[in-house]
């Protein structure tokens, strides 16, 4: 793993760790952390479900596994700030990251579904979100707050969204939220709040920093300040890719070569299409997608591209269900905190 | 209003028509048909409700407005065809109108949730999609069928997908599908079947040449065919913008100039930013939104920018909730049957 930052914790891995398989193994699944790894003692936990609701709720894990059926949904969670070093290279963006292409990764997640213990709770006529709060505390904040966020209740009734115990088939690690965690397919990784033991149903989006003061998209020219409410708030994920093998940089046999990548687009989207460009985009040649594990996951991709001597810079760029196209390039995208860098794909190779 | 086709008929206003309100009158809304205007008889029109549910149904218009709750929403509509003179630009796009920028358009809806009535008739567990024919036949398929068209089930459950019978508080005329047609905030326009009298509940999106053969996102290489399941299904709307005011093309003072236009984003996703550029990209102005009439209509926007003296040519681009951007450029976005041009706007003045 390269490691950003040890405490918090924040690592992705090689990209060909994301390559072989669908289902990212756990030891390769990137760790995006804002304050040090709670300890969390399983036996004394609780999730408190509380707000707009007519019966708050106070839940053991074995609560959960009794009251409510268990469900597996295989998910992509993707960092907002993925691929950030695409545009650090165009602007420096200090205090950040430069996250590679794999702040994403994908899992089978196994637990229950929210809806179902809203329902328990019964969510009131006048609620519009639900907060949801872990027990990680963060010094980002000022002062420091428990990691928070919000997904519109329209979002939360839905089945795939998972209180999860379980990743690819094994007890959640504590790195990645156990006892329980948030799962909420096609929206930015900070919505799915690890270590959760909080689930409040609100009239309003989460005004937690995490939400209100960061993870938004401000404007090229705007200063970074922790201003509540300033830009615009991250949630569903925008139409995105990048190659996983071969490596950037690598020496490659000139002539027809393997190349391979990811492509994933949240929200109510899956990636339909997938092109490649060994000519900078003068030419395109349309990848094979791979089966899509579920609604909810990335897909793979590969295409054999014409590679000559010397060196050339690839192009990959994906398309979703509603024939949005990855926009062309970092400058358009830049935005000073450096989120959502869906530009498309860039892989240099050398043909020998 | 600009008649692309008599018969049949296909028309779309000027600009300066959408940009004064929020909801589009009724005789500025754009037309889009693929056979005769059908003569419906309101009296013994029936909707039949059939396919994978417990209990078919048939119902008079009286029977939708007795049994079941009315609803109204406001939603934008866009062809998929919407701007595709852009595409035509960049190169031919044999026998398809050359859409303008106002193939799109608001209005608030009347009539009843279909998930209320696919409720009543029970929908069986094996169910994927819901499909909707009009009575309205269309040569352009062979043989001749009835439009028609499917959007996937939890779409069809969802409230704000209407049976609808009134547009703008007044009866549908028959141009827009008078007794009644289907609204489907979000999609394509060619999902909100007009003449609707038959929902079938299927495992399967329709196999309508309105869905499986054309209305299809064909790779730029691709041959123009009518084999079903060619290229990708359209469905979802991506983010799009225009400019409403000035018209094209005219001459205003040199100075600071007033601009406007509508964004426009679909399926879970919003309308956000929409930036304004005079000098090719090199500098934005980030445009003023109105408030938005609801969850499913468009942004209507404005900004001020210096207009030089002699040519000049303004750019738009918007973001929407997923923090998705249009790409910059149709060349990027051309295929063959012109789909989708949610490429940047540009605006032609001369500063006098």
């Amino acid at each position: 793993m390269t490691v950003h930052e040890v405490e918090p914790f924040n690592a992705e891995p090689p990209r060909s760790a994301l390559a072989t398989s669908e289902l990212t193994p756990v030891d390769a699944f990137y760790s995006r952390n804002h304050g040090p790894v709670p300890d969390v003692d399983a036996r004394t936990w609780r999730l408190r479900v509380d707000g707009l609701v007519s019966t708050p709720l106070s839940l053991s894990l074995d609560d959960l596994r009794d009251r409510f059926a268990e469900r597996t949904e295989t998910a992509t969670l993707q960092c907002a700030g993925n691929r950030r070093e695409g545009l650090a290279a165009v602007r420096d963006i200090p205090g950040e990251a430069p996250w590679g292409p794999t702040a994403t990764a994908t899992a089978s997640w196994t637990g229950v579904a929210l809806a179902d213990v809203l329902a328990a709770a019964g969510v009131q006529d006048a609620a519009t979100d639900v907060e949801f709060l872990g027990a990680d505390v963060s010094d980002q904040a000022d002062p420091p707050q428990e990691f928070g966020g919000s997904v519109p209740l329209r979002k939360a009734g839905m089945p795939e969204v998972l209180l999860a115990w379980a990743m690819n088939g094994e007890a959640l690690p504590a790195v990645h939220g156990a006892p329980l965690r948030v799962v909420v397919p096609g929206y930015i990784g900070a919505r799915s709040v690890k270590w959760v033991h909080r689930v409040r149903v609100t009239d309003a989006p989460s005004s937690n920093f995490f939400q209100a003061s960061t993870y938004r998209l401000l404007p090229p020219d705007a200063e970074v300040t922790a201003t509540p409410g300033e830009g615009v708030e991250l949630g569903l994920v925008a139409v995105n890719s990048d190659f996983l093998a071969p490596d950037d940089g690598s020496e490659v046999p000139a002539g027809p070569t393997r190349v391979s990548g990811y492509a994933f687009a949240g929200g109510d989207r899956t990636v339909v299409r997938v092109d490649v460009s060994a000519d900078g985009g003068a030419t395109w040649t349309q990848a094979d997608l791979a089966e899509q594990a579920s609604t909810w996951a990335w897909r793979h991709w590969h295409a054999s591209v014409e590679v000559p001597q010397g060196d050339v810079e690839l192009l990959a760029r994906a398309w979703d269900s509603s024939a949005a196209l990855q926009p062309e390039r970092p400058e358009q995208v830049w935005n000073p905190k450096g989120y959502v860098n869906n530009s498309w794909a860039r892989l240099r190779l050398h043909g020998v």
